[in-house]
């Protein structure tokens, strides 16, 4: 189902928002207060316009109160993201708006946004995640303790049949697919063999795959 | 076990990375040009130090030679993160750098960097793949086709047995545990129940996964 | 009863209010981020301080948790202002604080600010009246319709007493008090006389003012 | 009577003036260096003019001369302040003018300025007064030792009537009027009730008035 | 007599002023703001020191109310020279002030400077008056239609004596002095010889010099 | 005989000879860099320019080569004046140049000019000696020793004739004129009378001078 | 055979070369980002533009592709002298890059620069060997021991010929050309005679060049 | 013969000469007004001093006097330039400056500069004659029509004797030496081969060393 997103600030961050979400089939207008930023969107959104998103006349005159979701990219300065976000919520639209610390959060939270992003902290958790372990290349974190991890299989996995191996009994946690270059393996037999380079799809407790990790890759 | 990480730009991204890597257990030098960034990081590095990291000099009286990775993660500067990664090279270490544009990238990777970030491009992608599901709560793409994602139960499928649901059956997809709350669920059985507000996390093909998401939830 | 108040920025308006609160005997912390402003006020407040008023650590570490009331006057940077009202409503007292704008107003009303305050409009209104007539001295708005005003009597009123100009039967408003000099007699009896330049202090609705101001002066 | 205003400054306490008189139906000249501060006085003037007010062929081109007051608003600039006043007393108009500090005030005196206006200070002092007591409304300073002062009526005084208060006895103080929302009661008769919340209009010395706001409510 | 100046601003006109005054074995005090400039009179004042000449207890402080003249030369700020001569005169002394412009002159005289003084323009109509005519080295205007010059005498007065050229009596101005080198001969008897190069001092009416300056040199 | 100048810089120095040129009948070319300077002029000048004196090809359009004289009074841009001069060298006319310094002055003599003028020096001089003597009011320097000074009669010298006052046998001075308001006698008779006010023309040596200004008034 | 090249950067490096190249009668495209500098080689270059020299589209659009050689000769801006690099290499021509400073150097060679020029650095060597020896007019430099210089004869060679001088059987070096104003005699016979004020151009070890610079002239 | 120099500019030219004249054995002083860029000559110069050197006196105090030659290599600041210029010739040394255009250099020879340099006019000369030949290294200008070349042997050239090429008799030109890597022939016989890449020396005419490099080549 296409839905309407309007866009706000249109840098690194929200640039990527506005091309995944146009490139996903959604009718998305891409709004900015510098020219040249809006024109790098031209391509990359259904409408793109230079306007001043914390003036409430100008954004109902675009209609924004018929959209579904309003995301605030705008980047260093706070006070023009906290004034956005106030008057898209007096119009009456889902806020998504990116924060630069603790106290922007709670100013914006206070305001009335429906979710705070942090992208810089979240990528920063991620790619320490990825230096924690040279095998690791991507991760969801269940829970606390539960995690699903992609990690590239090691010389010492090669050739060896998952019967072998013997994961969820060594170790205790799951292999769910193998991914060899494009293609994925989402039911791996006991018998699938596993090559050097191919990446191996974990779901199993933090301990348990750390453990899987450093013993038996 | 333990690694040596040199974190270089002490912002929101090259702060998160730190702090991770430190809360994991590693050792964290933390550098800055401006003293009031290193400031930040005291509690959170095992040792910080203002430091012009272009200075090869400078670099090499700090013992990087002997780290094992070094994370760029220079904001706005461009060529400060190319002198940068130059004389990190030099030095003879692994670098991982975060690049601002396209033009940045190809630079970085003639100038011989390991790998290469683009921490605001990824998040906006993660983010817009959020906003495409209101259910998605968070996904690793495994291929161009394939992804494990979170989808938080709607009340369509509160009360109901897995084997009731027959996801697999009538969607192809997968149901890899059930989250409630901080617990999960990782080998989900045919009986468990699922309740309005668990978190599914499944596997299977995009298609599969997006006939699910909106008809089977 | 001495009350404990914190004055944060020290310009014209924060200025005032410290050493008006001062003279009346209350204690008042006057802070503010520039040491030449602190500098002022240092004979005009029970102490005074250099210090970031956005900085929740530094704001516990001067004990402002005790305070009665805290005064954000916080010129230009209404950031700063939001900043600061929001960490002395997490410490837990009460703020009154001065808006540039409705927008301003309204975000620190979000936030939990207990009053704001906008001097200049309510002083540009006050003025606004005293230029409406040549004859109001000062005013209250009791209401949207009734109001108490100062008028400087006119060369038409002098030398006749209350009885003769019998305010109350012509006009319906009534003389609550006259002015002479320092001299204020606050009980007139009918038989006294008015002076030119007395003030006279008047209570009626504002359409009855207005004639008497236009009539009978 | 309409009279002639022109408003030189459309900062917030020029703006504010000047929507004021324009709102008491006065003719209202509006006057601004910046553009963009003229534009946001259009709908609340007779008319409006991006004119250097220091440039006296520039007013007397707009007919000045013809003005009854002009008032000088203008913020930070102190010279250009003086400046204006100088040209605007040589056209032979009457002038007020804001002032930013003592020395500013001299200057503007010996040059002839009719009235100078300290906003800032004066609301500074009014919003003291507020804080010094918690039930202050708002007040008149009649004199250095008499007020008239609004307070807002505690628990302690629900419910009974003025003649049951007694006020005057007790204090020394003359209950004016008593305002219940937008009503006001400017005859108030010895049994009236109080509510909690009304506001009691009060005239009498500052200490009969500190003493009935302490121990009387 | 030995008097007491102090020279407030220190550019080339002041500058000059304190060097002259000085060097006719005056006592003179040099203030600027900016300690080089006050450097640069160490030498050539009695004593000079760093200080805000608009700040009325640090010229107190400095004895100004014991010195004969103050000698305003601030330059490009006319505020600060408003507000120095302000506070010159609150002190009690004579004060002599440099104006930028008549609006500038218009203000000082009104706020009580003695004498202001244009020092470009004066030496613009100096130099003006060189240019007039190619032999005027100096001059006094007298009155509007009388004046003092130096001329330089052409080859055409060359090896003549005063009686042969008789000046007076075909121009009617009158040789007062005639300069050769440093001598000056203030006597000239009918039987000197003029040579050329030599500089005549003539008085008389405009018309007249003007005159002999076209026909007889 | 009319002359052609060229005027180039016209702030208050330019300016200033630009008007006195202009006032006494020559053909004056107004030169600024900033068209507001241009304009400032336009009524003082035969015509004016925006142009860049440092730009040979420019002058040479303007006919610069058939000028009289040019007088650079470029300000503060000591580069400007000194490439100006070079150029108009080049071009080959007579060039009078303002100095801000004496190694400026230098480079100027070098490069050719034809004069170089100090008017805040040569200015602050003439001020001093006005200061020096609270009776002096004009002055020619006709040697080092020698001068013509005009002296404002103090009461002692009131109703007294020349020959009573025999001021060249007392003093060796000359009495050259006596100016009274707007009349000048040019050629004073013994028995001429002084009034209190009257303005003495007196030449003779310095020390003359001042024994006559200190003793003899 | 006529090259085409484009010259990057229009100081007075780029300059330079872009009027060189096109008086050897090349074609030379002249490319800078301000209008200013791109005018001034409007007469010495075969076309001129303002163009953005590290956008790619732009270089294409000009055709670029089909030049021989781009010479990259940007000033002061390091990062867009490499990245402008980077998108001509990437375009596929040849290029010579100027360097700032060694590391530009290392940048600009991994990124693929052709060659990489440091004009001042080889300047400076070219005067500093001017300086070492009076007489030296030009050299090169054909090792680190081989050298042909340019030395001007001084007098105490004067008048006397090269059989004479032996400077090969003296010092070891051979003189390859007499010059003699524009006049240069490039097979100098043993009888040729060498004036004061000549110019040998001679080739030796440096050690031989030397010796007969000092003894031998 | 070892000489006093002092370096004026340490930017890229002037450090460069600073460097090349220390290791030539001469006496260095570099001279900055900035710390930072004398601390860079610390190591290249026989003692650095961070002095203005526009200041005679300060200049005077370094004994500057005694120097043989002074090289003024300030780089954008025309006026310092000039300036340094003229003091340093006041002193009494040798000057040679850098320009940085036509103008510049006019005034410079006109205030006494033994000698005016053009580091990057030359130097862009140089690179376009390189340009312009692909085989040309480096070049001596013998007159406008005479030069001595460096040309690259190209493979058509390989394996040679020099008689065999018999370049004097076919283009007119003369073979100096043949460099190889390090190695240089100053007396190239007649059989002496020359390989590819081999750099030949050849004297000649332009025309002739054109006609050579184009078909000898």
């Amino acid at each position: 189902m296409k839905k309407h997103f309007v866009v706000i600030g249109l840098g690194r961050f929200g640039g990527s928002i506005c091309r995944e979400l146009h490139s996903l089939g959604h009718q998305v207008l891409a709004i900015d207060i510098i020219p040249e930023k809006v024109n790098t969107m031209t391509d990359y959104s259904t409408s793109s316009t230079v306007t001043d998103a914390t003036d409430k006349e100008a954004l109902l005159a675009l209609g924004i109160k018929n959209f579904d979701v309003a995301i605030v990219a705008i980047g260093e300065n706070e006070h023009a993201s906290i004034q956005s976000t106030l008057v898209l919520k007096e119009i009456g639209i889902k806020v998504w708006v990116k924060a630069q610390n603790t106290n922007h959060q709670k100013i914006l939270e206070k305001i009335g946004a429906d979710r705070v992003i942090h992208p810089e902290l979240d990528m920063g958790i991620r790619i320490a995640h990825q230096l924690d372990s040279d095998n690791i290349i991507d991760f969801i974190n269940l829970s606390k303790n539960y995690s699903i991890v992609e990690l590239k299989a090691t010389g010492k996995l090669s050739n060896r049949s998952l019967i072998d191996l013997n994961v969820r009994a060594k170790y205790g946690c799951t292999i769910l697919a193998i991914k060899r270059g494009e293609d994925v393996n989402v039911s791996p037999s006991p018998n699938d063999i596993v090559h050097e380079e191919d990446i191996l799809v974990v779901m199993g407790s933090n301990s348990e795959l750390k453990h899987f990790e450093e013993k038996g890759m």
